[in-house]
């Protein structure tokens, strides 16, 4: 029997109500199988910690954070940035994955996308070095770095390596404007592409992938690209495959990660027994995959997939919640996903 | 009679067949209107002048374009940014406006988009400004001034009025993260919006507005942003409406504009008279009503309303060239176009 520490961000808007999604599922998990079992420890984190707190997010949080073995995370609200990008560089969870998938029922601009984002999470202009040149004038950083854009392009035909779906790499950077940064991110990614003659590689400009992923999303199999393209075209995609509620990430580094939905914290629907705990859940899944890897524990990777395999299940009867166009509640799709499992 | 200079870039790839296309319809509105004439002098610029002249943009061309009234531009190869970046900063045109519009016959994810990218077109990232921190490390220098950010807007909401259309601008940055740079932006943008109570102001930052443009596109009607993420999002706009085979672009300035489609050279189908040329053709619609503010002149200003006009005849006819799902070659739209004007 393995029992894994988790710790559990709430966040704000609706991120308590995915955190509790995410917790009865964890906690079905821990109950029905004799292999894995989970203790949860929920921390503050976000526009709730600041205001109760005065920190975004409060050393104890850090602390219990860091006895975990990974964290789950509900969205955040206004004050995401103080938390996810600080912790994204203390714990060095250099990738954010994000998966894109057309599932049944839901509509998609194309019922066959199977796509992965693998976005550099460590620097870019997300360092927050910002000067003023002048009293009118701001000047922010821009950081590429031979070494960030190896380890994200090692990690992406890795991914592509494993996933053995359509086996190919796109990066996209750009080259034609940020000459030295870019450049050197994609002579990078160019290098690495050596190590793997399996899989086939190709780069795009990323205006020109915006338009991709509309065009023929199906083609994409892994995008690496650096920090804000990757947030933008993560984005993108998630709503090319009919938008956030599905959207999983995961933030990986050597010893530690940490697993997110895509979106934010939904202010307008919080409260509202309203949201599609999906995106959590998928990050769950992610998250057992994950630790499954690390602790080469093949039990809590296949209870990964029964999560996934208990939604699609739902998604294929349509049950499904409203932002997709059903009927069901959090709580409600969350109990029939449960009850499958 | 009014006679206008118009400087034309032949450009690579499909650019010589779409400025071909362009010189056609302008040479039609010379021959059967009394009161516009054109007089079109064509220049060398991109791959081609750098293969024949050693320079991108030869300084014969600059002198040309410099004694021209506007200059229309067909795409550039891999010397793009060699070409149209120097340009805009040469002529300092610092509102790059283009428009997405749904037209008949033409698969959209919505019918009913009519929306127009006003991206700063001088700063940011395109100051090239990049340097080794050290060997391995490239930082370049994002730049957002309160001047430009402030004509930028000012010309967001002047386009606004002007179009008369949903009355709304939405200001797209990424402030939580660039908190001095996009946060000086955002804060400009909202002083302008004071200004004019009549137009609704928003802000979006920019990974939600890459999901809104698939997820409610024709809540849109003018996105004010900052340079390299209006490249992004307005290739994004141009393909929720069908692709860039209609996209056009105006480089607008105080004393100078350029005209261009948003597409880049597509080399794939260059030299097959299978190019769309609705993106020139409406460029020069929008060089035409550039020139017809400038000088006053209503005449010309019409026959830029007659290009679209009768592009949209074509199309609700199914006329329509194979990018967009028709038969039609390039000469053959461009035949049919320049008949019906
Ligand atoms: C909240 C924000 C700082 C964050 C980012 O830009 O990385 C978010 O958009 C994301 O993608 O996780
Ligand atoms: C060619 C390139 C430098 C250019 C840009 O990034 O501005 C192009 O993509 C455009 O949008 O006009």
């Amino acid at each position: 029997m393995t029992r894994y520490n988790i710790s559990l961000i709430r966040g704000d808007g609706i991120g308590p109500e995915q955190a509790e999604a995410a917790k009865k599922i964890l906690e079905t998990i821990s109950d029905k199988s004799s292999s894995t079992k989970f203790t949860i420890s929920e921390v503050d984190a976000g526009d709730s910690a600041l205001a109760k707190q005065g920190k975004a997010l409060p050393e104890s949080s850090v602390d219990t954070i860091k006895k975990s073995q990974a964290c789950l995370k509900g969205p955040v609200g206004e004050s995401a940035a103080d938390v996810i990008i600080v912790l994204r560089r203390m714990f060095d969870l250099y990738a954010n994955v994000r998966p894109a998938k057309s599932y049944p029922n839901i509509p998609s601009l194309s019922d066959k996308v199977d796509l992965v984002t693998v976005r550099e999470n460590t620097e870019d202009v997300y360092l927050g070095w910002e000067f003023n040149a002048d009293e009118n004038t701001v000047v922010a950083l821009r950081v590429t770095s031979e070494r960030a854009s190896r380890r994200i392009a090692e990690y992406a035909f890795k991914t592509a390596t494993l996933r053995n779906s359509k086996r190919r790499v796109v990066a996209v950077h750009k080259a034609n404007v940020l000459r030295k940064g870019d450049g050197l991110f994609a002579a990078t990614c160019r290098e690495v592409a050596k190590k793997y003659p399996k899989i086939q590689y190709s780069e795009l400009y990323v205006d020109a992938c915006s338009m991709n992923l509309i065009r023929n999303p199906e083609e994409f199999d892994v995008i690496v690209t650096t920090n804000l393209f990757g947030d933008i075209l993560s984005d993108e995609a998630a709503q090319v495959v009919g938008g956030l509620g599905m959207g999983p990430a995961a933030n990986i580094g050597d010893s530690f990660a940490l697993f997110e939905p895509v979106h934010g914290a939904a202010f307008d629907i919080a409260g509202k027994n309203a949201a599609n705990p999906s995106s959590i859940l998928l990050s769950a899944k992610m998250m057992l995959e994950w630790l499954g890897d690390r602790h080469g524990d093949k039990d809590v990777i296949m209870e990964g997939k029964r999560i996934e395999d208990s939604i699609v299940g739902a998604l294929k009867k349509g049950s499904k919640t409203k932002d997709i166009g059903g009927r069901l509640s959090t709580t409600e799709f969350t109990e029939l996903v449960a009850k499958s499992m």
